[in-house]
């Protein structure tokens, strides 16, 4: 009873929805002496009658990628000055009016980054070498029967355009120079600090390209930046890998582009409707489908749990925040 | 009728097994207007009867990987003066009896050897990020189903343990040092002009290393040189990847600590009895199965086109060879 009176009078952090970490590792993944959590996606009531119920006691809110935070439910919840999110892109968070409300927002900073660089590259080889489908190939018997498998396509040497020089653009442009690619970016400015190919037209930066790696954040701007038009710039040779979020491509030009042969692959751990994935894509030996997990790494997780107390843990106890995004 | 005329006074080179690149693009794929091929595989006689047949007009050998060169067949072609191998590996190839004979041997120099890096980094990521199963998972429609796929192990920051530090290891430690890897290797001898940690003992590698990836050359002295100590020293996290021959591998062992736990993953492009692989390892999800095609790319087949007819037109003019093998 003791412990239950002291959790009863720790601060409130509110989850809405079950984080992958606590489906992994159970509830224990996050927890502190500092503080208790609320978790929304228990309760029977309907998330704005909760969110009412609990509005002055929630100081907090816990966010992985899957949870939208609103301005609708910032405003229910008015006590609210911190949002620590348990992911990198942070599309599902109204950063706006967090900004506009005065609440902090952490993310997680470095911690996965490089596992997105590590994703990308194993895409890239993977679609361009046909990995996936040839371990398809061997389970089924059908080596002994069918003779060898049809040839691949090299990655060594091939030109990458890099959608996004960010952390992780530019940590997948490192991993592939020792590829002997040739490596060209887009991204809002020119970086002038790097030896890349800068390229201000997407289109033009396609079509000089064999492969185009998308890591860019998701916002209004880049919604369906990867279009019909930087498709077809990329051509009948070309493969996308896509490690930022699904909605930056038009979804449904890219599936028809790879079922008629308009590009050549592509190699995906994001979709603009997760978890589903478009149903046309299952049957294709020309893609590789990541159930985005390029941060599910066992590594990666420890680097995480530490990360996400460690913010709500400094802000209950008046320290500075760990990994605080910069909010414009 | 002229053209057959000629033919038949061109020089002979024996093809003792289908190429795969006769399989994938025709016959033409290696021919040239200096020289014919005599194909026993299209024969009805036995080997012995055809080789005896033919005897006298055989001057040189075109071998695939799969067929093998051995002193029997040389014997029974004593003409021949040059063997010609469309690969890298030449296990298959009775190197000691081209040396007494004087026969000169050519391989497929660098031509896939930067292919062969590549494929051995993709398979280290596909098997520590669990790429090729995560691909079936989503494939099969469960993750709308299942939720998130179970974690992965991170790639960078590994210790690589690079076994055979040649041309192809060279070019692996060279791709995985930016992944932020630490490499070791074991070879015959300790390379002084390679900033890496050399192990004299390869179970001591084992024992250092998170992932030991498989990249010398098949000889009497490495045959099952990965052997049940050396699985047991790398340990319960520990991936192996092989890219050389299968037979560098206690393949039974292998298979046992696979399906034990007693090592975390192995990605494998080669088999000991290619094109049958055991069957056990079918149904585990810590293998990613290649099908010996870590050469198998559009562009090095073009390049493999070239050195090899080069080889050949060159020995028929009596000009240099290009891609010749020491053979001591």
């Amino acid at each position: 009873m003791a412990a239950l009176d002291n959790n009863n009078n720790l601060p409130q952090v509110l989850i809405l929805k079950l984080p992958p970490a606590f489906a992994l590792f159970g509830d224990q993944f996050f927890s502190s002496e500092k503080f208790q959590f609320l978790k929304a996606y228990e309760s029977d009531l309907p998330l704005h009658q909760f969110l009412t119920t609990h509005a002055q006691s929630v100081q907090a809110i816990l966010s992985s990628g899957a949870a939208v935070v609103t301005a609708d439910i910032l405003r229910l919840v008015p006590s609210v000055r911190l949002v620590v999110a348990t992911h990198i892109g942070l599309d599902n968070i109204d950063l706006a009016e967090c900004c506009r409300r005065g609440i902090a927002v952490t993310n997680a900073g470095n911690v996965g980054s490089e596992d997105v660089a590590d994703t990308a590259v194993g895409l890239l080889i993977d679609v361009l070498r046909k990995i996936s489908s040839a371990d398809g190939f061997v389970r089924q018997g059908l080596w002994p029967l069918k003779g060898d498998y049809p040839l691949a396509f090299k990655v060594s040497g091939k030109r990458i355009g890099i959608v996004g020089l960010g952390k992780i653009g530019s940590g997948i442009a490192k991993r592939l120079e020792q590829f002997s690619c040739i490596i060209s970016y887009n991204s809002r400015n020119k970086n002038p600090s790097v030896p890349y190919i800068f390229y201000s037209d997407l289109c033009e930066l396609a079509a000089n390209s064999d492969a185009l790696i998308i890591c860019c954040a998701l916002t209004a701007q880049t919604h369906h930046l990867i279009n019909k038009q930087v498709l077809s710039s990329l051509g009948k040779e070309g493969v996308v890998v896509n490690i930022s979020r699904g909605s930056v491509i038009d979804e449904q030009e890219l599936v028809r582009c790879l079922m008629e042969g308009e590009i050549r692959g592509a190699g995906l751990d994001v979709f603009a409707n997760e978890p589903d994935v478009p149903e046309e894509l299952f049957g294709l030996d020309n893609v590789v489908l990541s159930p985005h997990s390029a941060t599910f790494t066992v590594e990666s997780f420890k680097d995480l749990q530490q990360l996400v107390v460690g913010n709500l843990d400094a802000y209950f106890s008046n320290k500075p925040l760990l990994s605080v995004v910069a909010l414009d």
